[in-house]
């Protein structure tokens, strides 16, 4: 449980922790936001945290409302505030407030709010077994590459997968490609042996832990081909992951009820779990 | 300027009404609203609105938080506390506050917010002279028929109208067809004559003023073809118009720079203006 959220400037209680009902992250999802995990008291990736952010901003044209450097400070403090050794930070950066009219209003000041809680890894049984994934069509907007607040599509496919007794839903879009889970990024080990995961475009967030697996398989040598796959090549592969900030690297040995290679994770899987968890004790 | 807000039960000072910074509706843009026209102190078309205001919950499976009995109650006296006379009533539903984790948390009881401001009716200007629109493509989710506050599609293109010099920004499909504006309805009357506005679907959202000019149209006998049109045979038409709760009818005299018709407002806006000034005056 978060104890102290930080505020448009203050630190407050969590349970008193508010916003204004006319901040236009709560009447129009006019907002972005990133998630970091804490891992030792370390912040994992802050800087393409930052970057992505920053990113998600300039396309919603929001200013930037304190610097990299006072918003790391602010990062650091509510981790420390919240007694945060593993877990995740969360921030969030809207718009501001305003009365309710469509347009972007003149001389407003962005809202900024970051929370931390703790949070265990995955488990031993979910990288010793493995989650089941359910597929659903993507039905989201056109600019997947924004993190923006507007998750309405996001959670209504997590519920889909949680009802369907699955660990995430795979979104496929109108070709029956996979453009990425709701909350996670996807790959596949192809029947070839290619590993593949999806190519970065509008349809898809680009994952900070997706550039982490990616970078980690550059430096040791190991071919990712990110031309995306179908559902049938999924399905016909020999393994399957997720990736996301909270999950780290975990396998997928199910999809939509149809065993994915032996239904077990496999050697890769395995590697790429291995090249991670450097990475997070690189941090 | 709202004075006094309805949230959760409680009426308090608009300036000072908040939400947690876990509700939903602030976190993943979970929730639907309503926005309802107040004429002379009459709420506009209010049981159409509730009927819309339960399916969009329906829709998200977000439980009904009070009786629409008690949410008319709340309406008027919000209306009544800010003095409105001629206005609009806000009313937004989350589906509750919760640690943030995107499956539909159990146990939590939606939130309801409430406001009413005063508004004035589109201008005399906009009546005889008309408007402008811009078109842009149409990005957004695959479920335009929820009203949900997942907005920020709708408020890029409507920042995109007004940095354009425009009042609306129509959206175009991919099959180049119209859906709808960024928070209006769309309507044509076409190079034969006839009056054309879309078709209701998932693309769209069933507009409430679009459904009382349809009823009003075929109370007197007016044909209105609901197939939907192109940008071509908008600008190729005699006649252009947007509806609205805030708008109600207005004319469109330019689509992208090009002149609609003779540029003026056209004697089918002329009959539908007056059909629904009658449609207020019967409230």
């Amino acid at each position: 449980m978060s104890r102290i959220a930080y505020v448009n400037g203050k630190y407050v209680t969590h349970l008193m922790a508010g916003v204004h009902i006319e901040d236009r992250g709560y009447q129009f999802a006019d907002g972005v936001y990133e998630v970091i995990a804490v891992r030792g008291g370390q912040l994992v990736d802050l800087d393409p945290h930052f970057d992505r952010l920053e990113r998600s901003l300039e396309a919603l044209k929001i200013a930037q409302p304190i610097s990299r450097g006072a918003l790391a400070v602010v990062v650091r403090e509510t981790v420390r505030r919240n007694l945060v050794r593993d877990g995740i930070v969360y921030m969030q950066i809207t718009r501001g407030t305003a009365p309710r009219s469509h347009p972007f209003p003149s001389d407003v000041d962005p809202a900024v709010v970051v929370t931390a809680r703790p949070m265990a890894p995955p488990s031993a049984d979910v990288i010793k077994n493995g989650v089941r994934v359910v597929t659903i069509a993507d039905i989201r907007w056109g600019r997947c590459d924004i993190k923006s607040i507007s998750l309405l599509p996001n959670i209504l496919a997590k519920q889909h997968a949680v009802e369907s007794g699955a660990y995430e839903a795979w979104l496929v879009d109108e070709d029956g490609y996979v453009t990425e889970g709701s909350s996670s990024n996807a790959w596949i080990v192809n029947s070839d042996g290619a590993l593949v995961t999806r190519d970065l475009s509008a349809a898809v967030l680009g994952g900070i832990t997706r550039s982490a697996v990616l970078n980690a398989c550059g430096a040791v040598g190991i071919a990712v081909l990110q031309g995306g796959f179908t559902l049938e090549h999924a399905k016909n592969g020999r393994e399957a992951m997720i990736t996301s900030t909270t999950s780290f690297v975990i396998p997928v040995v199910d999809i939509d009820g149809s065993k994915v290679g032996d239904g077990r994770p496999g050697p890769v899987f395995q590697r790429l779990r291995a090249l991670y968890t450097a990475h997070l004790q690189s941090q």
